[in-house]
């Protein structure tokens, strides 16, 4: 017998049934005795216990962190059921569903993907950012109509976008890989994140709360850091009238960390001259907000991330932790 | 007096009222004796005689090179109209208008203004390319509706952008610039370009007429180059056909690269997922044309070079070029 391993007893880890069934053969290829899978109908049934769960994006599905689906509810009640649960798996990068943290307030391990879609979700902001600088919204408008309608016929042109300054808050996968973008487009980044030191490849670097030190010389404020105590409401109301008006915001973090109402007001009063939100105060987006219409807004559903690589990502990612899990080694990406 | 200066004869030239304004003192500094301005008025009032005409961008205005407005027509005869025009320099890249052969033909020095919004068509390209790939025009109609409808709702979920290949088609400043911008992204990209030789930044390079080669395994197929006798009809119905069912085609060269009703057959059966095209076979595209309404097909008015830089960058090409005139040097990007 291997001298890692710590246990005769197999592990046993609640999955979701199409992980079962689509990756139960390399799970159990990663611990000796190989590892038993439960899924949330052997808990129901049998009051079944596990000590893992791996709650991959299939079991989130549709649900928000606002408004949980019946059948992730079901998942997320079973985790509550079982008392020997030391360690859950999650697909997302950020970690701040409510669920999460009563799971760490019960002293289970948790552990994100972070990193598994950092770059869609990076190609998702600058998407926003170049449809944003190159007016793809109206001229999008305009072909719905079957319109030809250049846009030298609407001074003032768009702006040269090589050349203007990003802010990118939050220093992650994600934000370093819009830096890396970005630079390639020519624009300056500034940097906005924990620290206030350098970053390695050499960018400026502020603290969260010193933000106010660049947002009046920001194009693209561009947010991409995890919710926390210190990102929460980050942009408020004064730190919004500190940009430039023609600077643009572009959020692919978490809703939170605008202060929505006031980010209407100033879209809505030319204070700021357009945004590209992923994602909202409350999700779904109520259908009477006046994001979804106001023209120069690019709104959508907490879609940046979706890919067709990352679930293949976010399994390698849980297999690797299971086989240090397996070993009494520590884990990577532990959710503190 | 200077001994580079080759006449006591100040150059007379041809200007629209707004340079003349606005960049007249700049041109006057470039030779010695300082040039003499004209605008259409004067050469349609008393017959006036130039030797260099400068098409700057509100010459063109909202002109295209099928329909030619009356304000720009009237500079066109006006250079018509002076046998004594040595030399025009024109705002665009693209030399391929008739009037520009028509200089040609009589001999006329013909330079361009190739690089001066070679960074914004190359954003413009780069903005299609990622909104194709992160599905940004089925959001933004879900958007319009005030849907929330998350990617993943409706599978298959967006291919990953970085580890696909895409093919640059012409490697002028607008080629190089796509290049830079997609490797940071994490594309692979191969060339296609006049020459087989690999690129100085070691790109695999493929010469126009051996296109068939890479279109198999091309995801995106980016056409940058000028039209040519090489580069017309390059893109015809069989070598579309070798363009795997999930490709897309961006076109920010010129409309005539492509077969446009094989293009929209393509478009319409699934042969190719979509595309997006800033030039058409005729300009403006007409009001009938499917491709305003077919729902993978992003659409512009020709307008993937606009930005408020790019006049003063035009304008110092001239200047430079202008110089280098009074002193008999050889000038830049001459057209062939």
């Amino acid at each position: 017998m291997n001298a890692t391993a710590h246990s005769t007893q197999p592990l046993r880890i609640l999955v979701s049934e199409q992980q079962r069934v689509q990756q139960g053969e390399r799970i159990r290829a990663c611990a000796t005795p190989a590892p038993e899978l439960l899924t949330v109908d052997d808990v129901e049934q049998r009051g079944a216990q596990f000590d893992i769960a791996f709650v991959s994006r299939d079991v989130t599905g549709l649900s928000t962190k606002h408004e949980t689906q019946p059948e992730t509810a079901r998942f997320y009640n079973a985790m509550r059921a079982s008392p020997s649960l030391r360690w859950v798996h999650i697909h997302s990068a950020g970690a701040d569903r409510p669920i999460y943290m009563e799971l760490l307030a019960r002293g289970v391990t948790l552990t994100s993907s972070a990193g598994s879609n950092a770059e869609v979700v990076a190609q998702s902001a600058v998407t926003g950012l170049l449809m944003l600088g190159r007016r793809f919204p109206e001229l999008l408008r305009a072909q719905q109509q079957g319109h030809w309608a250049p846009l030298i016929d609407r001074p003032p042109l768009p702006a040269d976008i090589h050349g203007q300054t990003a802010a990118i808050v939050g220093w992650g996968g994600i934000g370093q890989a819009i830096a890396r973008i970005l630079l390639a487009i020519g624009l300056n980044v500034q940097v906005v994140r924990s620290s206030a030191a350098t970053t390695d490849n050499g960018l400026p670097s502020h603290a969260f709360e010193d933000i106010a030190n660049v947002l009046p010389k920001t194009d693209w404020l561009i947010l991409a850091c995890p919710l926390s105590d210190r990102t929460r409401q980050l942009i408020n109301r004064d730190r919004l009238a500190l940009l430039p008006t023609t600077a643009h915001l572009i959020n692919i973090s978490r809703g939170d960390v605008v202060d929505e109402p006031a980010l209407i007001d100033a879209l809505g009063t030319g204070k700021l001259a357009g945004a590209y939100l992923d994602v909202f105060a409350h999700e779904p987006l109520a259908s009477d907000s006046p994001l979804w219409t106001m023209p120069n807004v690019i709104a959508t559903p907490h879609s940046a991330g979706f890919a067709a690589g990352n679930a293949g990502r976010v399994v390698q990612m849980f297999l690797d932790n299971l086989t240090r899990f397996a070993q009494n080694s520590a884990l990577a990406n532990v959710v503190r």
